[in-house]
């Protein structure tokens, strides 16, 4: 079984839609990416840090999900990273109301012995000092290397980040991010701008009307799926890429053709996990409710034109 | 050869964009409608009205491209249609500079008399008493009728929308128009109510985002191409209109997966419309580059996904 080794938050988070609101609940990038990942036949591993107020159970939940958390440090006395958002009335917009890093603060990642061989890693939303940190451990180079990442590290640290871009294959960010770290308004000159800085592909999120992956001079789109009611966003994006991931990490096939099937199972994972609060729809999805929602992305997207 | 029957604004646009502006120039509804139904092996006409002040090249020009401007009403001493807008930066959205309704403040539509068995009718965006009353006059009843309108008639005109689109199969209009006219949010909730309206088609428009098809429970969707740059909007709706109507005129079948095909259609011919100020792109544009551009859309959203 391939190895995917995923580098993220662990957290709480306490969200607010116009749905209702929820206590501290889990959350945190790597927790959605090891969720949506375990729908493939991987062997994943998270490699994160929490406090020792984190709840085992939620611990327990990854590891019944066949996902190892020995990469999960959790700091004695420390406190767990906590977020807290309240989405506008759109769904499409948010305000964050709450950050405490906490533990995160101090956070060193240490890559367990068994997946410093890891063939997919995943860079999830962190410090970019951190992701370039996970890289600098691995003992063979991964056969896909994919950095999601967002506008807060383009603010606030933008030369780590473009020396971790430099690095990696794939890099997954949404419309905006794309337009701020290329300075172009098009997303096609945008995709080919990211591409000079090192990544071979390049996903743009677009949320609620699907996501773009550039490649050279190709390009392949995946539509959201439409939703009678989208229920609390967060996480979605994560739920993508860790669905990107782990489908390539299971296919072995990082050709371009395969890859647009990575972002269908991406579009198709993350269109489950705004069914409700937090992780709560990943955490008792099926696989086969995976399987039968592919049958709804082909006849959304697939047509037969005849040539006369 | 079927028979299409567009009615719709003949006009002048004056038009400002990131891009540069424009004098006087040939625009309206009717003008996209035709051009891009053009396309299709169809015997297109247009009704319409315009004033002495239309110069006759721009007849010329649709006679030109095989449509029939019979129904085209030259009003001696009166003034054509004239509208003038400026998009913003994003080229999303626009504000009305000037609206001179001229010639169209009084017109009464008459449909030649070859064209009241035509196989599709497209009543392009116009007072809906204008747009019934063509329907009037029809004396076989079309295997087809497409109603396009805009948020303009539900603030003025909402109970004589209504009754046309009562009347319709096929109704497309925005996103924003949609939410409107329903009343709901979520785009799937605000077909289902559409549908409950008349139209057994809800085609919502979203612009650079792509055209949602809807159809009881089943639902369509055609990207739009992403390109390098967006010249100028204009028309970008009427033309996807009338690549939908020509193409189902052409191909005579009112299926819901030929319809599929139609959506491709109009979001190619939309794609090219862009490219350029006004109707320029699509008088000169050439069948083979629409046939090239349909492989672009087959690589965009064609995938093959094994289940194992």
């Amino acid at each position: 079984m391939n190895k995917l080794l995923i580098v993220g938050t662990v957290a709480f988070d306490a969200i607010e839609t116009p749905f209702g609101k929820t206590d501290k609940i889990l959350g945190g990038a790597a927790t959605y990416i090891g969720l949506s990942s375990s729908f493939f036949n991987v062997n994943a591993a998270i490699v994160s840090v929490v406090g020792d107020d984190f709840p085992k159970e939620y611990l327990d939940l990854l590891e019944k999900k066949g996902i190892n958390i020995e990469g999960i440090e959790i700091v004695k006395g420390g406190k767990t990273f906590f977020w807290s958002g309240k989405y506008h009335n759109d769904l499409n917009s948010r305000d964050t109301l709450i950050t405490e890093l906490n533990v995160l603060a101090d956070f060193n990642p240490i890559v367990p012995q068994e997946y410093k061989n890891s063939d997919v890693v995943l860079l999830g939303n962190l410090h970019p000092l951190v992701q370039a940190g996970v890289l600098d451990q691995m003992t063979e180079k991964p056969k896909l290397i994919v950095l999601d990442t967002m506008n807060f590290w383009m603010d606030c640290a933008l030369p780590e980040l473009r020396s971790v871009i430099e690095r990696v294959d794939v890099i997954t960010i949404n419309d905006e991010e794309a337009r701020q770290l290329s300075g172009e308004y098009s997303l096609v000159k945008a995709a080919e701008k990211i591409h000079t800085m090192g990544p071979k592909y390049v996903v743009i999120k677009k949320g609620e009307h699907g996501a773009l992956l550039f490649h050279k001079k190709e390009v392949f789109f995946a539509p959201a799926l439409p939703l009678e009611e989208v229920f609390d966003p967060t996480g979605a994006g994560d739920t993508f890429a860790g669905g990107f991931a782990g489908y390539i990490a299971q296919s072995e096939n990082i050709s371009f053709d395969n890859m647009k099937n990575g972002v269908i199972y991406g579009s198709n994972l993350a269109s489950f996990c705004v069914e409700k609060f937090g992780t709560e729809r990943m955490e008792n999805l099926e696989k086969n409710e995976v399987i039968s929602r592919l049958q709804q992305f082909k006849a959304l997207t697939q047509f037969e034109i005849k040539l006369d």
